[in-house]
């Protein structure tokens, strides 16, 4: 199997298997309770928080746990308005992942206005419309770190001046960005910001949301005093003890990993656009999560080459495991300016830990080969 | 070790924890992607949706996973309530769990209303406030299945009747009856339904919301399609397999064990009641789960009986764990006519798994002594 879609999901790294395998075989206790088993957790939890806290660069104070990304997401952007009434405009771009972008659409519904900042070729936002489409009613601007389908990295530092100039807080979604490039909550300046545990090699169905200490924020569930009485319900306690070590073993070999990732990207990228005529890459060529490579094969349909390279055990993506099921065109890839029917042909490979440099050439004979193939029997791919 | 609080929380089952160290360690695909990795999690997800609907008596497509029952709660009420917004009146019970009373406080911040029906003293609600607190503007009627603190049964059947005649649909937070007594949720006929995997010998972090089919209920995380669009985001997948597993234990030697742990429950009641004067039992005579007990000291106060239980590694609680944090009054005790002064002196011992036979007599040795000490120290207990 060669698994080219990290950015849907990564394996789940084996000391993190391990540790949550103990900590389910061993502590039960609920974290909430004062007797020492309740206590113990408690403590596993706070090392946990701590880890997390120490990798974004903050306090562990300022993170809270969620049940996802997703749930990060929806919780800063409306924990922040709920908690300003009076400023019921959202400021974001047109790029986002569907949890702010669904977030945005139902917020529309009761009321509130949304502006989504267009973006140029690259898919990086306008800082220009970002300056005119603040207002005195604006509570929040939220856009991403790096973007899920094609990898460019945003401008978060300067959109950050822009909108605290104005005294606007600012959220961004990390969840693509932690771990493959460097995410320091501090030096980006946000008031917000989202990762999640399963896009770094850690267990699905947790997420954290930093809260810098200060922001105005409402609860997200309300219940039992857990998270500060932001997010109450008893704890997923061996997803945040999994979370803890999956950034543990991110800070051990991060950085080493990180380096070799983006070569074979980088080769694997080449390798495509030197061998398959009419292929475009898709994304920022400097500026972005090198992992990523989005590519798109004009004349043919995304879905068929996924399940052609499928059949090879090779694993891709068309666009956002988020959205996989929808019938939908990328919103991104039309907001980076692309028709219809090219962004239908777009692939999306995201290479990690998973991948060794065996895994190149094996792509790089199969993937012109289901292409050609493919164009054979398509009757409308374009003269290339 | 005795552990006596289960309704805090239980330990996981072993072969729970076995069922998730195995998918941690093999199962990583990410259920929206759509090569053979991904759908293989989808499968045991819906293996997994499959026996908690079969042991709620409804179908598949009716259970929603959730992070928690606080979080089932939360989007029980808002959901519900969001769907028909000219009706922004919730009903509900003075002895509610805190994910409930803080919804509904939320509720009235946000300008809906709200009714808490009283109980008489052994926690049951009265259907006579019922009959007069529904008007043509209630969107729900949301009152627990058994009491957290007590045990107290509520007579949901009844109350579902009567609301459903006057068009309102019905909510019942089922956390702490779920596995303990008989849950059909049909047999109930509530539209909406709470559960949640920890109560239940698994994973923390994991709840299930049933929703009849029909019923009127807006998402509660925005985002992508997981849960039919209803709870956005990459689900807790290894937490699901573990709730279905903790399903299958259950339905495997459920009732077995629960006829065991209530004979142990009524032999401690007894033992407790005729060795400790003055001691005042709380809840149902009868209609109430029989594992819980919960017990008044008056004269004293319930934290110092905890801690010095816990010298004796013998674990109790004075009432919720999403409350133990708190200073104030148990609200369910108050609600049933206590004195604060009588209230602050209960402590919850709720019997589980984990209890033998042998549990029995240590208690009733070590209970006695702790509460003859106790009041021989404290200025203020009253004769008996």
């Amino acid at each position: 199997m060669i698994y080219l879609d990290h950015n849907a999901t990564t394996p789940v790294d084996p000391a993190v298997a391990e540790k949550m395998a103990a900590f389910l075989r061993e502590q039960f206790g609920n974290p909430s309770s004062l007797y020492p088993i309740g206590r113990r957790v408690k403590e596993l939890m706070n090392e946990a928080r701590e880890r997390v806290a120490g990798a974004l660069g903050v306090d562990r104070g300022e993170i809270f746990f969620t049940g996802s990304g997703t749930e990060s997401d929806n919780f800063a952007i409306f924990g922040t308005l709920d908690a300003a009434p009076e400023k019921n405009e959202l400021v974001t771009s047109a790029v986002e992942h569907p949890a702010v972008m669904e977030s945005a659409k139902a917020l529309e519904k009761r009321g509130g206005k949304v502006t989504y900042l267009p973006v140029d070729e690259y898919g990086t936002v306008s800082l220009d419309a970002l300056r005119s489409a603040l207002t005195p009613k604006t509570g929040l601007v939220s856009v991403m770190h790096a973007n899920n389908e094609i990898g460019t990295i945003q401008p978060i530092a300067e959109i950050v001046r822009i909108a605290h100039e104005r005294g606007v807080p600012v959220h961004t979604d990390a969840v693509q960005s932690f771990g493959k490039i460097d995410v320091d909550a501090r030096k980006l300046g946000v008031d917000l910001l989202t990762v999640s545990a399963h896009k770094i090699y850690g267990p699905k169905g947790i997420g954290a949301l930093y809260v810098r200490r200060g922001a105005a924020i409402c609860p997200f569930v309300h219940g039992g005093r857990q998270e500060r009485g932001l997010r109450a319900g008893t704890e997923n306690t061996a997803g945040i003890v999994g979370f803890g070590e999956a950034v543990r073993v991110l800070e051990e070999k991060g950085r080493r990993e990180r380096a070799r990732i983006e070569k074979l990207a980088e080769v694997l990228k080449k390798g495509i656009l030197e061998r398959i005529p009419g292929a475009r890459f898709n994304g920022h060529p400097e500026n972005r999560i090198k992992s990523t490579l989005n590519i798109a094969f004009p004349g043919l349909e995304a879905e068929a080459i996924l399940l052609a390279l499928a059949t090879k055990e090779i694993y891709v993506s068309t666009g956002s495991a988020c959205s996989e099921e929808s019938e939908e065109v990328s919103h991104v890839l039309r907001a980076i300016g692309l028709r219809p029917e090219i962004a239908r042909s777009a692939i999306r490979m995201s290479l990690g830990r998973s991948n060794t440099e065996d895994d190149i050439p094996v792509v790089l004979r199969e993937l012109p080969e289901i292409i050609a193939k493919l164009r054979s029997i398509s009757a409308f791919h374009p003269e290339v």
